[in-house]
């Protein structure tokens, strides 16, 4: 079993940071997926090698977005590291999946780690993650994903519509729709998880089923999850409106606060169903065994009562010889009338008690 | 179902940012209120487009307040962005009523986003809100809200009435008119539910209805929802003060500190609340237990004390041929001062070990 | 009922901010006292209108202490605001009694609020607050307070017996020697709590009453309380040491700082005793279930020895023709053996097993 | 019965702050110690009044430590202060053995307030604090102490023997190596504590002894009263390391970093050990209602599987003229046989549920 | 017994700060171990005396490492602080082996502390400690480890294979690959207490074994432990980040900074799984007092249902002369059909009431 949130660089000790390692996880194969555009033009081609499209890339009038999904292909990364001159410790970051998301700047690359969010979808129940890589430079984005999965769609297609602003724009803008469609993501997952914690609060006041502690428990962690890679974007967005790089220019900061709004507003959130999430579990904790009492008063009232009356029947069922009560006539009777007497009398003082 | 904290940008998804989309939400019809006044005079009209009034707006000697009550025109709100040059991003910002409230500067338009509340009015025993956004340009104030309902009618009076120094100042103090107003329904939402949970607080001694718990649980969670909406709009009106821009004038600076001094004092009481109503239910849930144990405690000592003496019964209702003390004239007196005896010395016993 | 943290605003809703009236809670007259001093000459009476006094106030070399007891009366409120130059906002925070403590200054007046407490006094067991709003000018000080009682007596003293180097020193010194008494009720209510934490630490491990619970939510209660009005004089008072206004001598400011002090140590023993109240509650809530846990397991043990034999009584009190060991002539003698050896061994196991 | 945490100051109230009033608590006699020394020279004395060795104070070229015992005098203290120019207000706290421990700068004197602490000495089982003044000037130290207990010893023997560094530095070196002899005490008691409860961490998971809650909560205070006196002392350390004054030379502020590490060092156990204090009494109630439940449980299936034997005991016990189990010859071997079966069907069911 | 997060640091009372003693607890013979490297050039050596390798050490265009292995040699290390320079409290430093990490820098070395880890293997399911310090010089670096073992194995390889960097960089680089290899360590250890965190977290919802409590305090405190040694080493890598001294080469910062970011992400990941532990003892802890209740409230129905059973079977077995029932035929078969009927009947009502 491997643990969920770190997994062992044991198999990288021993060598020098740097060294670059293709991830064993990832099985499937690598796609590499190249989109050049300018403001008119527009072109998507999936090569193989680096070296299908050096003269696009080295075109500086046009802005080239490289895609990588998988890691599983050592050489190629490093070819790519090569061709754009990416810091081979950034290159090592790209493969560790487990990394904290961060954005570090050197010379005219600014490289940023972010975590993608789906919920339910890979696995039920679960929130999974996957870790995105990032490069800006002058003219180019180069973005890394673990999964095969396509996370980008609704960019795609903004770039081939020519929808918004997206063509006029530099690399940055580029930058900022992808970070933005991530962020997104956190959305889609908190209201998934959200709606369930709704429904959750309101059947613990009707249901006692042991299982809601078993759920409370499940969504508070994925929680804890979820705020792990949150929390740390908001620094990234951050940097990313602070920065003084020329790569990402003024007009755009505009749009990186605004994803920063919006991560700002999932980590509150998150914040607040945590604390729902606690307070609904200790009321639901303490009206359970509020509830499971009163049903033992309840029981232990009726046996209180009939522990006196079994006693006067044990009384009349001894074989003394010289019993008196047994002889009369009405001895029966008033036996009985001694056990309801007694039986009445105990449930009125339970009542008076307010007992029951 | 929808959730309370966030409702999906789905919908949006694959539109650039910048796109305005009417608020699906409100159904209501859009009315455009337009007032616009000097120190001496004052006009009030409801209109059906911008161009009605371009005039009045163009005139920079006047002040011109339009409120825009519901969203649900997207064609207006486009058409009022273009008139007073409002960025693409802040429009959408207004339609997407779950954004954090926030205060950003541009050029020379100031733009708010704040949350009105009110409890126990749209839905029973519910804190609900409405987002209001407000642009402060040098001789406007343009206000948007979700909901019908005029919330500024306090204002509006003043205005009318030339009561205060209303009239006298320019468009900022409208701006901080519009904002204590919203800032004042705090207190009062404050104030109901301060009465509840001080009701409360008196009841949890006397009665052990289980109900307290949901009540608890409703009135922290309201707690909650009131603290994620008024501990931003702190920073909103920290923001007022510390702003540089020329539209906000050091003299009404001071209305703004007032203003703000209001609301840290709503954060601090929300916060009051919440550890009292933590308080509260630990002793709720302490006490009840307490008294439940108590109870179950004397009904176990009950029958602890009436066993033994059913015990006794049993044994002389047993049929052996050879049984001295059934023979024994007083026998049955025999048995009876037994069992009594037993019995009380029993009841002294969990006496003397201070059990009842 | 009112809510004991936040009043109404309600009525002054609607009125412009600034507007000045009366406070309706306090019914009592007002009271305006003088007091005009020099290193050499004192003089103290009893006004009724801020006229009689003019010559007094406008004379820059004496120092003029005016002190105005009970709220109710706006007009006099007024009159001084005019005679001294207040701001109408800082008038209306003089009658909200609810404010924040804090300090303004503006021009060459320093205004601040601050929280008078008493504990035990007012209403008993009961921590009640007064607000107290301090106006220094050059050459003056006015204090208003809520209630008829004399808070400031022994500054009163020190003035009139010369005490200290309060008669050389200008109407900073004053100003700090009225924040200072206010202080110095903290310690005195803290003490007053302090004593009672400390006397039911001691006595929850003896008894086991359930109003302890009552008792330490109340106590818990009077400190988020307390805690509420002296952490933002802390603030205050940190004001105070750093302003440049020239009002405030350096050489006073020694004197703030041990007034800082004193605050300091109040907030620091307010958080210890929640701390310890709180472990108290836990600690006490534990042992005492442990104890009626404790008294279940005996009782329940003391029943499960019983069963058994009343089991075995029930056998040979069935009325079965052949039942050889009725016969018997030891059959009795061998119920009996058969029965006190199931109960000495049942006892013996419970014994073994560690349950009793 | 004084508070702990804070005594009255209700004495002094009306005097003028800087009034110095010996302290009423400490009964025994003060003594005072003087030591001067250069590198090559040390002499000791007693001294009964400051007069007696105003010489060797006078001498610049000599290094004074005057330690006073015991706060009862009032008029050495004032005596001393106006012989090195301490301000009233310092003497004032010298007095108020509450005080918080501050560093503060005048002129050229620095005055300090520390606790020295210790555990199980004074008062079994407790910690307790005594409060420890310094004055450092030029060339001298002034400390006074509460009690007559000798705590500079190793100081005084460092001094006499010439070990280490101390003759030959100046007064701050000698003012670095008392306060470093204070914070070495808590380390002490902090081993003391800590010896405590990792025993008790030990024995919770083996013994279910109900005096461990209050054992847990007398360790809990007095973490909590330590905390409140060595957290202050952190600030006067980083204060001694960043004065600018020259009393304090740069090559002596690398051992009051030492001294700051060690404190840091002993706040951090302190907060690790409230945090295991913690997790143990939750683990210890959690285990203990768990063991007792076990015990209960065990108890009652005892009672449910006797209870239908002697139900059907009491059958065969009914006196009908026409019940014809009881005629037939087995009929009593029937019985037994039936509630053998039922026995054994009951505990099996149990089993099968494992409840058993 | 010892303490495990303090040592007493009596022996070394009364000693001046920067005695020099033996670490009393490591008895194993000290190891000096020697490497001496250019980019082309490698030399290793196990010396007895600083003496032994006073050449390689002076010869600047060397990089030289010396590896301390034991600390019970005190002058051997005394030997090294004269050879190389370092300030006598700091070797105190390096023998008080229960030091909070720390970074410290003075003339042209650079002192830190920090602490390796292991869990699992020197003491079973326990993390154990060791006290790693190291000096930085322009061409040497000194490390001193307070056990026998190896644990630069990793940098030893890299260093004789010429892998990576290592070889052509300066110390600083070699000083971080011994700081790297140390906070990998934290990586192991945690995703081994990870591991079982995770697989206690799946087996709290199947097993009621009360020894999970035992299990989830021990986790609980290893991470306390953990958690204290590792968060300041954040501050000595943010340090090594921060750092003006030339000693530390701008290029190497970044690598330093690569360290940061993992040992951030190891703090979050205890925070992350201390807040787990919490959440997984806290729904152990309700699911299973609300098992057991289930469980009591199961066998105390059952009790009531047979209670009155008892009871009837009681009626009929009184002795009185004239009971009508015993001489009707169906007398017996009435009272078989009076008790089922009362037994089902309540069997319903508890159904009904979802007792059951």
């Amino acid at each position: 079993m491997t643990t969920r949130f770190l997994r062992t660089r044991k198999k990288s000790k021993g060598l020098p940071p740097g060294s670059i390692i293709a991830h064993p996880k990832t099985e499937h194969n690598v796609t590499i997926e190249m989109i050049n555009y300018t403001a008119n033009e527009i072109s998507q081609k999936v090569i193989n090698s680096i070296d299908e499209c050096l003269d696009d890339v080295k075109n500086t009038d046009t802005i080239t977005w490289i895609n990588i999904r998988g890691l599983s292909d050592g050489k190629i990364i490093q070819e790519i590291g090569e061709t754009f001159g990416i810091h081979a410790l950034w290159l090592e970051d790209v493969l560790n999946t487990d990394h904290r998301p961060k954005l570090e700047e050197l010379d005219d690359i600014i490289f940023c780690i972010i975590k993608a969010v789906d919920y339910n979808k890979r696995i039920p129940k679960y929130v999974s993650f996957e870790q995105i890589s990032l490069f800006l430079g002058n003219h180019f984005v180069i973005s890394f994903q673990e999964h095969p999965e396509d996370v980008y769609k609704p960019v795609v297609n903004r770039l081939k519509k020519k929808k918004g602003r997206i063509r006029e724009s530099r690399a940055d803008y580029l930058f900022y729709a992808l970070v933005d469609s991530i962020v997104d993501e956190y959305y889609i997952v908190l209201e998934g998880l959200g709606s369930e914690i709704e429904k959750l609060e309101e059947t613990i006041f009707e249901n006692f089923d042991g299982n809601i502690y078993k759920e409370i428990s499940r969504l508070r962690n994925e929680l804890i999850y979820l705020r792990k890679s949150a929390s740390p974007i908001r620094d990234v967005l951050n940097q990313c409106i602070k920065t003084e790089k020329p790569e990402v220019q003024n007009k755009t900061k505009k749009y990186f606060k605004d994803a920063y709004d919006h991560i700002v507003q999932c980590v509150d959130t998150i914040d607040s169903y945590s604390q729902m999430l606690d307070s609904a579990r200790d009321a639901f904790s303490s009206m359970q065994s509020n509830k499971m009492n009163e049903v033992m008063k309840v029981l232990t009232i009726f046996a209180a009562i009939f522990i006196p009356l079994t006693f006067i029947a044990g009384i009349y069922g001894m074989n003394f010889e010289h019993m008196p009560e047994l002889k009369w006539p009405w001895g029966y009777a008033f036996a009985w009338v001694l056990m309801i007497s007694v039986g009445i009398g105990l449930a009125l003082y339970f009542k008076i008690k307010k007992w029951i």
